[in-house]
């Protein structure tokens, strides 16, 4: 059995409910979205339409939890750590498993986490690092009621590391792909002293520079700004372990 | 004026009724399919399962002609140079001009073409060549009504270009990409006796490797088998010529 089926049957038997990230090494990460049918066409046309923050890995069919293009047995209802409940646009307690809010009309989107490239940017000389989630004032191109600010993931770097993140990240177009701006935060609206996840910062670092990241909390953000009925996704940080292996999706 | 936006003019007054293919150097061109709003969910989660046959490079709101990601201003129901028309999955006469065939229930979807790196192929000595368009027994995976095999697109080479072919060609993820295959045509169940476009070739010449990229008459087929009542798209060779640079696009 591979390391991620069984981390999977573990978050599936409730043993595992802690973060993915930085766990079971070598496997892609996925994010979360369950929406009811009535939303999916138009979120899917929002997710199409911002490729670099939402980058599709895969739709289920209504009603389906199973994955089949990139964990095949996995139940997204279960396997999972946890999850994140959302009623009209507010958060409820946290669950472990979703069994009971999913229906006929449920569907659900994978969405590439930014997560993946974590491993070979290490690999690659650039050493594990504090990340921070900053709203920007880039606007997303709107699909119906979904809309909204760009959220982006930033890093500080030295010029020379910057460099290879653009080269390596490049390689994972479905994961966020290459930084969408690297340097002044102003450029792009963010506010290092109010961040959404991270230390409020007031001066960068000599010799470093900021490199941004479209985030998969954008898509996030835009469907709930809508205020669904209902809304699910992995609670931040925990993650969907997928079969795909990092290694073998590095290529376009 | 751009020579995209001056060769759209042109074939929205009906000066320029011929293909597209070779013509307005330097543009990136999309295919095009028309469906109403009853089928667009399910051919939208057939691209998206399908990236590399299906590169969905915009989805146009239901009901508006006008491209507003790729060519600012076009009208999709004027601005390409011919038209298929297909009832019930049968092809009437092509057209010039679909306007009255448009309703406020038809969705646009752009579709990036493999005609986009014809160019930078042969700018990296990979001269022009004949290309053949297959069928295969690669299933694709379907989505509601939508399924069948992927078509490809072969052309031949020496083994020195099918390298270059394979660097070059990563670099346009959304205009199908790497090839899906090199070498023997059997192992993907193309017949290279029975082509859809091109002469029937009995044998490989002498030092040519055949090189197979997913091909956009895949989506075209797998709409047309669900028999919708109606389907438009770009008549062969007579793709829509965005605004998009080629030489800008060339990332993931």
């Amino acid at each position: 059995m591979t390391a991620a089926k069984e981390a999977r049957l573990a978050m599936r038997s409730g043993q595992w409910t802690g973060p993915t990230k930085h766990k079971v090494p070598g496997f892609v990460k996925c994010n979360l979205v369950v929406l009811s049918q009535a939303y999916a066409y138009d979120f899917l046309v929002y997710c199409v339409r911002n490729p670099k923050p939402c980058p599709i890995v895969e739709v289920c069919d209504a009603g389906d939890p199973h994955s089949k293009a990139c964990a095949r047995g996995a139940d997204l209802r279960t396997d999972l750590p946890k999850y994140a409940v959302y009623r009209r646009g507010v958060r409820e307690g946290d669950r472990t498993d979703i069994t009971d809010l999913w229906s006929n009309d449920s569907v659900a989107f994978l969405i590439g986490s930014g997560m993946t490239f974590d491993e070979p940017l290490e690999r690659a000389g650039v050493p594990k690092m504090q990340t921070w989630v900053l709203a920007t004032t880039i606007e997303t191109v709107a699909s119906g009621q979904f809309h909204g600010p760009m959220v982006v993931t930033m890093r500080l770097m030295t010029p020379a590391q910057a460099v290879i993140a653009c080269q390596l990240t490049s390689r994972f177009p479905q994961y966020h792909g290459a930084p969408i701006h690297l340097g002044d935060p102003n450029t792009i609206g963010a506010n290092l002293a109010q961040p959404i996840v991270g230390p409020p910062l007031n001066t960068i670092p000599d010799g470093m520079m900021p490199v941004f990241w479209a985030c998969g909390v954008t898509p996030q953000q835009a469907a709930l700004a809508s205020k669904p009925e209902l809304m699910i996704s992995h609670a931040p940080a925990h993650s969907f372990v997928t079969d795909l292996r990092i290694d073998e999706i590095c290529t376009p």
